[in-house]
């Protein structure tokens, strides 16, 4: 499988086009818009999470709710490309026009994000021609795409969830949500408002966010993704690219904001010895191979064990900050104090469900590669045989 | 660019096949033998390490010490296939043969290691067919691979080292790498037992190691990566898989034992207010853009800033342990103690150059994307033009 | 540069996603709607081509008519689909709706389309969601592909175009076209049509298509596309699948109902000894190396000579026929006579503007691959100074 | 699956990784190996395929016989090389050397080969950094990675011959090999100096091919590629870049020489009307689907329909020539007379190996793609329940 996004973030629409879905897979957009409620979720969202509501539309590779095997193709319509019309437009600015009344062109780089390096590559003197593509919106429909992989890994018994585990400092207790089932943490989380099992801890990260919302700050945090019921053997250890914590890692990186990936204990591991941090290994009638522990996050020679994966990310606070921070006017080279006048001061819970959609993806896309990959009955049956065979082995 | 690589453990040799190089390239093996000297290197390696000394061929793509623009083949005769000739053989055994006399067939997977999955996902009951290919022995060619991208990197003006920061729960004092280039640091640890700047934690660290080969047990660390002399605009924010530090990401987790990455500030950033993790902006006539710290590692919106890149990885300690761990024969599904007679007790100062090598790739194919790539002077033209152009961009 | 495209023949919309385009380029949903008329034209086309006229939305990637370096999405609406809505809905059919009622199922595939098989392959027992699919409708969009394409090459200097050669056994002379430009071509095949240059040859295929189509049978033929202006040196030798020439043949033999390709005097090459086939070199000061023939048709080696590239396709009758075919009713076996009202009865000059499109592409991919392609600016200076370069050589 | 290769005609060797192999797999350098001495038959070769003889080494990814799934390397060494070890060496010359003794430097582009433009690319003054890597010497190893494939579809059922059509404008008599199994066309043309299955053309294809090497001229001609066994649904519709028939044109034209490739009647389909080109679908207990014709060459809207593959490709003489073409000397810019002492005069023979076996990766690959692919006897499995499945859908 593959996918190409397009979309700026006040232009018409996002869009998505999804390629090598297997056929007679289910896919509603009632499902998708789903996901795409929660990513706007979270406590410490700025005003255009309030008024937007996400939604999309298949537009092709879908029939009667099932698909066939033909391209997906997902738009999300921006609501407010209306007041954007003259500012985005597409077509050449009609003559006469001044380019400067129309485009509220930015010349005022802002740190932390992509507008100055952006400007430079690609050549744009209006700064907004970078920041219209490297805005977070674009993970709209990247959530769009993974919650179709979310649909495919639930019809062969995978399940998949994020939760918040960090917030400007504030740790959850994550003895809370170790023995927890993927929907256990769902269940909890729906009703959280930094979407955190630790209910305590989530009190504190709701206090930290609005503190930092106070001073014009923000915050960033840690969110862990769990994956359940994956057979063993997906991913491989023969060729670098080819293995599947090193496709994780990508996915997550690629984030927006995201600096930091961890697999299992991950930077833990630095700190023990070798004998607490290897699972043990044990077979019986019922279960096949299983793990004792799990502290390698369902990981072993880049493939899955069999056990749940799991995955931490780390996302930076938002650089967009009320309280200045120095920067350069690249058409005047005079200093100037950037600041903004509104922005989220944390983003941390909506890019948690990011994260679930983007690991969806490359799980779902590592089963393709190992299995009959053309229609759904026939994969199904195939990964059935496969987990029966590993469980004898 | 693009690469392959092949070889088993105790095979007669791994190789490698880069395509895509420019041609022009001086490429000496004498060089690459220096990265895999250092690669063999560092206090805590078992026996095997100071037997062997791993040398490259160079059997195509170069003549008279310059690259021809055609494939380029590295070639690691292993020493030791003498006496692997029998067990390794890759010609059918002849018949008469008891495959169970010359095979030292493997029915007992090793947790943490990639046997048991390996064995069940391509079907081999003699799991030395997985940990022949899975063994850490592969890196070596990557690391071969790797100090050819750091000699075209080296061409364009372009230097990268890697150190180690922690071991066993010993961090190195980052403050006394903090304001040092790569060539000092090269300088420092070129002598150092475990590759580490800061000689009063080396020190610690060395002793860990010694503890933990007396307990029969192996300790993990975390190493980092800086890459100096960058142009701004390597990588790209318009599409998720072409952000340079996702594939540093992948690039970096995707090294044997390695658990997780992070860049710049890395997990710090989740305890920190985002006025204390953005980069300010300066520009003067001298040096153009410039940030004033490098919180965010060199990289923002997936793209370099021109600052060094800074990267870290952690490696969980090697599974191999004299302790035993607890796992089952997967041809009696019995319970053993999975214990081994010798092995390395840390590998992280190995670990480190591995690190090196795999970023060293993933900036020089990142940066052939983007510029005039088929021959050196031509590339060169190409990035200084860039250079002189985002100064005063 | 790589694109994904999405929709079917009577779904709501056609969409492409173009990834990688430079920044800077000039685009206009006027330009690609030229080309996609020119698709639409020709004599020999059914009733479906006359009722509907296909235009281009950008939805993304472009601002104020330029490229901004993110990925472009096009979007080609079906008028048609108001009179669909049932049949292709989306999304799962009502409860209570027999689905026989909607469905307009096909169990009946037709000899030398894609239904038997891709039935097959995907499941799919109502063979509508195959023909859906691999209908040629689908090229509408990578028509408007590579008119963005074009557009990159015309920048640069390149032109492109497309001439009908063949139709039904009745050849064009070829002498009439040989000495002629781009330009001079485009002119005389605007006018004519079959696009065809030769208007003797063009009559006698106008009487064959109306001949054919009053027998209830088709007729296929050969397109040929020159493009002119090329640079020397794009593609490369070193790598089979760097080639130029096996690009291009992957791009002309994937064009709905193309079963052949050739360059430059192609087949007839079996034929003639090796001293009638090789181009002779010759340099003067003016034109740098020259070709005095040009028999290869511009590739040597898999690269770009400098001389215009010419390559041919063949298209094999339109497969849905008046006249009846034997073929098999999956769901019972029985044998049927397949036949049906209405359809094209000669698609070769649609078809020829397909080709133009696609060899489009493959050259403007195959030229971003070697120069700076970040921004229009650069790569024009990179790719003028490669031709002075050359020049001199 | 994906392969690299490597290597210079005259350098010590060529080298291939294969990775993506599924385990379980019977190899041995002795099936290789026929096919390697297949390429260096055929009437019409010059002198070095008569002193040399290519023979394989397995140095990776296979044990005891059988792959690992670990990548597999492939060596041909060149015997020749101890001839050539200071012209083409590796190593920087040493000082005081004078370059233009030891390199035998190269000057004169010769017309129809890779020689000017490579030249150009890449900046190489001495053209024998071109040629010795556009040479058709890198088709052995070609060959050897196909015969790895080849052994791969053997297991699956899959067989497949080349044999040549047309050589010098002799065309071979088609119906004498139409009714033929891959199994008896290779019975006749291994005893055949022009892998012909027409034997009375084949005297008069050895008479042409004197003929030509009497005039210092050379020919070229057509080959024939037959794939029995295929099950149905391989390659896709769905996107164009998933064509099977696509992938082989990419296949065949990639050969060096090679200028045209067509598949079932090719481009006589411009010659029929589309009752005559298009074949009938039946059904019976026995045999499931069939077609009672295969003017389609086994592929329908991209994909194998379970028919026999039939795919033929043209190779222009080669441009070698004793009778001397016009050039220019790149040094001087003075023209030249381009001539040669000793070169092939015909090489279709030769060449209809490389086709056979650039055809078998590709069938090979596209398998893959579809079905479980880690270890043979899950292949094996999982390909035949979809021959009955087809058979009965």
């Amino acid at each position: 499988m593959r996918y190409l996004t397009a979309g700026e973030s006040h232009g018409p629409q996002l869009t998505a086009i999804i390629e090598g879905l297997p056929a007679q897979l289910t896919i509603t957009a009632e499902m998708i818009n789903k996901d795409l409620k929660r990513r706007q979720g979270g406590h410490g969202r700025g005003r255009r999470m309030q008024i937007e509501t996400d939604t999309v539309d298949i537009t092709s590779g879908v029939r009667h709710g099932k698909t066939l095997g033909s391209p997906v193709a997902l738009v999300v319509t921006n609501d407010d490309w209306k007041h954007w019309t003259h500012v985005m437009g597409i077509e050449p600015l009609e003559e006469g026009l001044n380019p400067e009344d129309v485009k509220r062109q930015i010349t005022r780089p802002r740190p932390g994000h992509a507008d100055l390096v952006g400007g430079m590559k690609y050549g744009h003197t209006d700064l907004r021609n970078v920041l219209e593509r490297s805005s977070a919106r674009e993970t709209t429909v990247r959530v769009a795409v993974g919650a179709v992989a979310k649909q495919l890994l639930s019809e062969l018994g995978i399940s998949i969830v994020s939760h918040v585990t960090e917030i400007g400092g504030i740790k959850a207790d994550t003895t809370k949500s170790a023995g927890l089932s993927v929907a256990q943490i769902r269940g909890i989380i729906e009703g959280d408002p930094v979407y955190c099992v630790d209910q305590e801890a989530s009190k504190l990260m709701v206090q930290a966010i609005d503190e930092a919302k106070e001073n014009g700050d923000s915050i960033g945090g840690v969110v862990e993704v769990i994956v359940e019921g994956m057979p063993a053997g997906i991913g491989s250890y023969v060729h670098y690219d080819r293995k599947l914590d090193a496709k994780l890692a990508m996915a997550v990186m690629s984030i927006n904001a995201f600096k930091g990936v961890e697999v299992g204990m991950g930077f833990e591991m630095a700190r023990k010895p070798g004998s607490q941090v290897h699972d043990e290994i044990e077979w019986n009638q019922e279960q096949g191979y299983i793990r004792t522990t799990n502290r390698l996050g369902g990981l072993e020679g880049g493939m899955s064990t069999g056990m749940p994966i799991v995955i931490r990310g780390v996302m930076k606070p938002i650089p967009t900050l009320y309280k200045p921070l120095q920067s350069v006017d690249i058409s005047t080279k005079e200093p100037f104090k950037a600041s903004i006048e509104r922005s989220d001061s944390c983003a941390v819970p909506a890019a948690s469900v990011v994260a679930e959609h983007v690991v969806a993806w490359e799980i779902a896309n590592a089963i393709l590669d190992k299995f009959h990959s053309d229609q759904m009955p026939q994969l199904l049956e195939s990964i059935n045989q496969h987990r029966a065979y590993t469980k004898e082995f």
